[in-house]
């Protein structure tokens, strides 16, 4: 029997490389498989052998323990790979395809699929509109940071790379379309930004990176990113950003300075739930301080797209409120200003095909943007690790050894 | 010299008719006049013999004392009325036209203006963008519940109905024009009301029955309005809403027992930050309460339109948090079901014209609605009395007897 | 072995009812099917026993030798039925669902899907982006005006009705979701008509009056319809619709006596290439004079929704331009007023699911402002000839006597 | 009295620079002046002197005698320049602004105004919506090709740069704001340009490359320009367009050769009326081409976007429907493939501003783009002449030194 090797969540703080079964046309029982999905048939699905697949900032908070994540969930929800087996039901994908995989595991038959609102399927998650693999309460597809994993319904989810071998060139590039990319990206497109925007970016981590490459995409004049962490600030000046530094203070006096007036256009929260506040707070975990902030610096009409993940529950936080949830929002500021607020998973679908072209053209450059490094899969731990610290780094696992250079 | 009779916040509870200046194509100095805008020249403007001005919920705010309006500010954004005079850069408006005034004053002029954004224009308010007349903090423009009433950058500003014959007609609907039925309608527009729609309206005083029509008039199939108030939920099953009775409980259940599911297309907040508990809290000030219920009854996917009033401080509030407008939302939750918040002033003139039109040919009976009950000038302490104590009732004052029926 | 009784193309102005086989999940040989399509597995379809299926003024296109249609081509592409066969795909479709079938045929799986293009599939037809039941080069998938039809890609195409008794109630009206009331919709949707508008529809056919009545629908201010048919302008009156004698000349002027103004917001073409000039031009084939007449109405800035069919090729035209499909379209006065031209077949699943919503709650009354009119599928013939020689009346074949009013 | 010298349109193929009056705060007669409009008050306007003015292709319509422009009108629609007087009604900007003038002339008072659509503009051409400086049968307001030129409506019309230096420094940039930049700009959003998108550009003037520049901006993959002039091609190709060279034949076969594909997602006229066949047909006169070549190349769902110049009149036309602005187009094959066509004037207001802040923001050359140079203004008829004869040039004049590089 095939051995596929897999990144797994173990305790707080800690992520093993384990043995786990090699994919069937099937959900078996498991690690967080939620009972309703167990048994559940996948003629609609193909196997792929992964070709990369990414750590991201969400993983990290199942592996900081702030959610009910159960021992040995095999992670990972950002895949790109290699056709190599197809269920009966499958039309259009064909084996030696080398495919993107939207995190978000959709239907492509339900109400809110046909409205191209993937991120909120009907039908994969017994619990709430929406999925993705390898994410506790999300059904229980197992993910992908593995050898080999099962994606459902192929033919809807999957975005097939028009060129096997352009595809494998451009393979740290084209990797970040199964999540980051098209996550900035939707934070971009739901803040407003268009050609001539001045936008502000929270957070530098790699969504926020992708949500200023994206803002450059989409034709803006300024993007300004802030965050605390000077690597991850360099890294943003280093496609063109202007920075904030936000041990310094709150953010609108240092967006004066560049722009010459203390507001932008757009906002983008990068950061989400564990935002920590900056300035005189500097590291205390404060959920609402991002969003306050952006309110703050956004002009009256303005729009805020919030990529960043916010939670039903966690576990973890310092207070009640927090603890469901709760965020304490000067909706009021936000009232005055006729602000717009735009939330929820990016729907992948929406976006990943256009991106694709951007990249295959070579219109943007995301993997240098948000400083693609690719690791063995062995090596995943280490990648969490250095990734929780704080490394202005996008890890790229490479559990197949497609990536050679 | 022409009398003015006028109608004035006096204190905490009590508004009085007074005498006041007839106005010029000044804006002279008076109670609540920024003093950046005392002497303004105002030559773009005319001078309107009111018709009909509407008390507008927003205006008990002021009334209740939960803001900072000082003694003898004259009341009234909403407001109709005949041409009587018109300034020398007035080009398009004649002596003798009967218009609508949209409560947002806006300058023509500026960015927003040229975006539709006259919620937000910059140039008519010293302290922040937007500006309303007869309202605390929104520059000084005096109030239109009076006989007589300046309106600056008229050719901008003002709606002329087509006929003056057929707008004494119907000026009952007409009325409404200048602020709650294109405040309704924003507000449903907002929450992503569409043909087919159920749609959830908290609130039925005079904004959620507007919200409710136009909602009906966009072609909802089903549309649900909730209160604790059983007159204003008669008022709302009279022209075909669903109700809820808020004081049996939160409206999930009850919107299941309509629906046959527990959740809406979209959500409509027609309360705002005065806004009581329900079930079991019922009558204690919660601010977040209508908001994190609309998140709980939307489904995912769908949106919330904001047109009920959250302010940037409330003196009067319960705690520190709501006296600076912060309210303790369940973003998480909002964040999960990837709903979208759309807030601030309703941009009239996006829609006064086109709601006209729908009045002029019958396609909507607003007046009815909100049962729209005419009264004199001099009574209009009267109306805001009753009004404050729950009247489903819409009182339009008539001050200068252009109302005979 | 099951008969399945079937109306039949057989010669120009001659359609018959016959044998035909029973339905399987592959797309076998036959009149008019694409070669490459001749043993196409169908494993995600479903077999219908059909409830309604309707004759569509496009079926009459092929009927009057108009097209290459060959002889023994069943008809047919306006279907509502029920479920009595699931292929091994279909997971959410089962025996005994009522269900309407969008008349345009898509995969649900390749790019212009997922953009809900579904007028435009690219993997259902060989020849061209794009397919329909029974129709003439799109692919030869089997017309519907039979006892019995298969539905490919069920999952994804159908639109099941909530409750069975309610749908079989209202069929007459749920019966034009399949393709009519969704054309006539998006008809209106794409020349702009919103709350206010005024708006002009040129042909009173059913597709026409579902414009008009799409267009109220949608709160439409005024609704005028132009014709040459008496009865068929008597019908558009029934629903509150303005209309205009075409006999008696350019609906200009009678549009100007109609609303004081020479103009609409916007047009709609709802009567396509077999267009017959109006006025002293009456009854001459005249295939450019709809949109160039709508060119002349339509007020600058204003929207053209052309749901109105135009072809590639027309050999029984009268001249070579329109052999080809060419028309000689004043594009110098639509350039003049800033116009905007909307073409295609309807998308039907962008709208149908919202327009079961309002029919189900008594939002519009279709099937009465179509005079939809229910016969046995015996009766066929009859229907035809009536409508091609102009009766008001959408005829509604009633193939298993579901319908027993 | 100031001398005012301007570019004067004197006979078919000549234009001449004559001395003229000095603008006042008043449309007098003269040339082309609408008698309706003779003696227009203009208290609302500026009397700029011109910076820079630049020679537009749809100027040489006039200059070659293809329509009824009278002699003696002084031409020019694209113009920037400083403010120096102010009329009486101006509120917000003053002497000494450096401001760019859209080319439609609008009131800011009217319903297309206020609904951004200042192209068709009511209130400012007796004839028909919309107006332009210098043009036939646009009203008669006087051109800017000239030391000093009458704006109305300032407050409303004149985009005003933030900074005097930095606006001189780059004026060749935002000289192109007047017209051609967000001309092309609005052909590429309207044919549905967006990242991701392939685009075909029909023609290499400026306004096609203005287009391409705009589509790159948009993020689009790949565009390609195709013309049959070589040195435009190459100009193309010098900031990274593709291009077709249509002596060589159609364009279907080489973007094959470019894209793999014979089809792209947008395509772009920026020809108009005045269009010559290709292929075998070089050089004929053919004014349905380029729209019949777009239909063919235009993948099914596209876009078509036309801001090149079609006129109700061309009485230099070779034939009876041309001459009458009509078309023989293949309707037939662009409603087969659900295409969308969108025409008029670019309403510039809505795209200026944030394309100032592309270009003050370098994300943009489109000086270097559409290779403009600086001429004086008595060299105007040599640029005119190097223009009509294909120079892949933009002549930027320069009537009052303010260029001095």
């Amino acid at each position: 029997m095939t051995v596929n090797r897999a990144v797994a969540y173990k305790s707080p703080g800690e992520v093993q490389v384990i043995d786990t079964d090699y994919p069937t046309f099937e959900l078996k029982d498991g690690p967080g498989v939620n009972p309703a999905n167990v048994g559940r048939k996948v003629p609609h699905g193909v196997i792929l052998r992964t070709i990369t697949t990414n750590i991201c900032g969400s993983d990290q908070h199942m592996v900081r323990g702030r959610t009910t994540a159960p021992k040995d969930l095999v992670l990972g929800h950002e895949i790109t790979g290699e056709v190599v087996e197809v269920g009966p039901d499958v039309e259009f994908i064909t084996v030696g395809d080398i495919v993107s995989v939207p995190f978000n595991i959709s239907c492509g038959r339900c109400r809110n699929c046909k409205e191209r609102k993937t991120g909120i399927c009907l039908n994969v998650n017994p619990d709430r509109p929406g999925s993705a693999y390898g994410y506790v309460d999300m059904g229980g597809w197992v993910g992908g940071q593995s050898q080999f994993v099962l994606v459902p319904y192929a033919d809807w989810n999957l975005l097939k790379f028009p060129d096997r071998d352009q595809a494998l060139e451009k393979i740290m590039d084209l990797t970040m379309l199964s999540d980051i990319f098209p996550t900035g990206f939707h934070g971009a497109v739901t803040s407003g930004v268009g050609v001539g925007s001045t936008v502000y970016v929270a957070g530098a981590g790699p969504v926020g990176l992708a949500a200023a490459v994206s803002a450059q995409l989409l034709g803006a004049a300024v993007v300004i990113v802030g965050d605390m962490n000077p690597e991850r600030l360099a890294q943003a000046r280093s496609f063109g950003c202007e920075t904030i530094d936000l041990t310094k203070g709150d953010p609108q006096d240092q967006i004066e300075q560049i722009l010459g007036v203390p507001e932008v256009d757009s906002g983008i929260d990068a950061v989400g739930f564990e935002a920590r506040g900056h300035g005189k707070d500097v590291g205390t975990e404060a959920p609402a301080t991002v969003l306050n902030s952006l309110m703050t610096v956004t002009a009256a009409g303005g729009g805020l797209g919030i990529p960043g993940l916010y939670v039903t529950g966690d576990p973890g936080a310092k207070d009640a409120a927090s603890q469901e949830g709760s965020l304490s929002l000067r909706l009021g500021l936000g009232w005055a200003k006729s602000l717009s607020f735009a939330t929820g998973q990016c729907p992948v679908m929406k976006y990943n095909r256009q991106l694709m072209m951007a990249i295959l053209h070579d219109k943007v450059q995301i993997a240098k943007a948000v400083n693609a490094q690719a690791i063995t899969l062995e090596d995943a731990p280490r990648g969490y690790a250095e990734f929780d610290a704080g490394a202005a780094t996008k890890f790229v696992l490479n559990p197949n050894g497609y990536i050679t250079g």
